[in-house]
């Protein structure tokens, strides 16, 4: 593992390429525009170019940089087959690994945007001290991943870490998975609009009202910022799906009893509202964490450090990621080194 | 592995001691009673006087046999400290393999007795062609245990596992453990006899009430019995159960993505009633079983045969457990096995 290596994070909007070196050091970042509606042949052409500059840039005496790539959806670990991957219309049942490979002429390795996010942060971020972990990506929808050894736990088909598609409220309200309940309707971007929506339906909610009415309209961002700020009914959608996130939490502490669990994607901004019924939901719903729980749970992240004795971490430490937008990346170029 | 080994089921009724070879042979049992009134020293001694006999008898030139213990309650695989053991009065917070160890001279393999269960299921039973399971046991509570690569994920502390108390009911019925909604509040022997009374008080339910009034009074058994031969209100409690074992199944399934999962202890003789809401409930709230399930999942154990590809397991298996009450002594043994 003493070379460099690329990471590219395909997203539904932005096709990132980074050069990273086995320290964690960024050597070079391109960004480029996924430009989804130009087609996957396109994007993926403007991929292989990039990355074969980069490869010819940063080789050396040994080798070409190793590729690793992290893709929104699920990915069949078995066939490379790429499934569910709403963000990119036209990219379902597609092998996006093979096509990656022709164009750049040699192996690549491939990897769910939680699952690379759930890497970077392990290897520079959060959970940078712990070997077990898992990880809360709210964006959008819900992504995680559970990263055991230090490696991802793909399960038997690779869609092992689907926390979204848990359910916290049987017969509660309907998933674009076909299922209810699942913790994607209550914790996610998405989630947090529609709970605002329903809140503004269901009696008069004149900062969300106003929001809504805005330049910008409503966003997760701004009813997070206006229950920062004291609106009530922001306070009560934010509270409610930090409640639900709880009892997703609470369902792997109990289960999986890992030392640490990790929530990133954009909602995770506002981890300071979401944190106090995140815990207090903890508490309640889980006695694997109440007997784990450390004497004072991070609303900051904290890394790790506190909760490694010399047996190893004995507390369940819940903290916010550390590597914002960039763990994917980070993620991704790992995913090749530990690879390659 | 060569030698056989000894097994030992510490229940809170019974203390059940087994020599088996590594073929997976019982070479000798023994049943005890563990008489918990007359305090844990009587139980281990007993237990620590026979184990001396049948290692004294049992041993080859190269060593005595092992011994591998399987505890009710949750152990700190750290301090070696059982915790929550119910059904041992007494026993909380107490250093169970210490004290073996001093009563035999040496060292001896503790676990929980759901993942000694596990493991016996593992070697001889329903799932000895996969290397990766979970195992539910549906007994006075509901236990669990998951295996990953052959052995039992233990967790940070060692109370990974514990599905008798994720929460499938927010809100729910309170939990001896402090939560509301939990599985075993659901899905346990004791559960289901809370729901027939329930049943009983909501409005006339003559099977249940005829049952409730016998000489034997009201069990689990009772009311799966009573299903079967078609009583309305019996099919309706166990079909509760049923479908909140669904429910918690799916979670696993969803986040694991394990090729099977076993259902055992006393409850799950009454798979035949439980399977249907089961396998409903998978389908309607498991995107990730949807996408993995056999072309007709098996009411009755088919074994692991069928799943298994060339390419390993890709079909998502749920049976019942094959080995009974002996699963635990069978695990007991094959711990030691491993382990010595």
């Amino acid at each position: 593992m003493t070379n460099s290596s690329i990471g590219v994070d395909l997203g539904g909007t932005n096709l990132r390429i980074a050069v990273v070196d086995p320290g964690g050091r960024l050597l070079e970042k391109v960004s480029l525009d996924t430009d989804v509606a130009r087609g996957k042949d396109y994007a993926i052409g403007r991929m292989c170019e990039e990355v074969r500059r980069l490869q010819q840039k940063y080789q050396n005496a040994a080798a070409l940089p190793a590729v690793g790539v992290g893709v929104p959806g699920i990915i069949d670990m078995r066939t490379g087959l790429l499934r569910g991957a709403e963000n990119l219309p036209g990219w379902t049942d597609f092998h996006v690994g093979e096509e990656i490979e022709k164009g750049l002429g040699r192996p690549v390795f491939l990897e769910n945007d939680a699952n690379v996010a759930a890497l970077g942060e392990k290897w520079l971020g959060a959970s940078r001290e712990v070997d077990d972990m898992a990880m809360f990506t709210l964006g959008t929808g819900v992504g995680g991943a559970i990263v055991l050894g230090g490696r991802i736990w793909h399960g038997m088909t690779g869609m092992a870490g689907e926390f979204g598609h848990m359910t916290v409220e049987p017969g509660g309200v309907l998933c674009t998975c076909g299922s209810q309940g699942c913790l994607e309707m209550y914790a996610s971007a998405t989630a947090i609009v529609r709970l605002a929506r329903e809140a503004m339906a269901a009696g008069p909610a004149p900062g969300l009202a106003r929001a809504a009415g805005s330049d910008q309209g409503l966003s997760a961002k701004a009813v997070c910022d206006l229950a920062r700020n004291g609106d009530e009914d922001a306070s009560a959608v934010v509270g409610r799906a930090g409640r639900y996130l709880g009892i997703g939490i609470a369902n792997m502490v109990t289960t999986l009893n890992l030392p640490m669990y990790v929530i990133g994607g954009g909602v995770s901004r506002a981890w300071d509202l979401l944190a106090p019924p995140v815990f207090e939901q903890l508490q309640h719903y889980s006695l694997v964490y109440a007997a784990t729980k450390p004497a004072s749970p991070g609303i900051k992240s904290t890394g790790a450090g506190a909760n490694i004795e010399s047996r190893g971490p004995t507390k369940t430490i819940v903290v916010p990621a550390e590597l914002g937008g960039d763990a994917g990346l980070y993620g991704a170029a790992r995913l090749a080194m530990m690879s390659a």
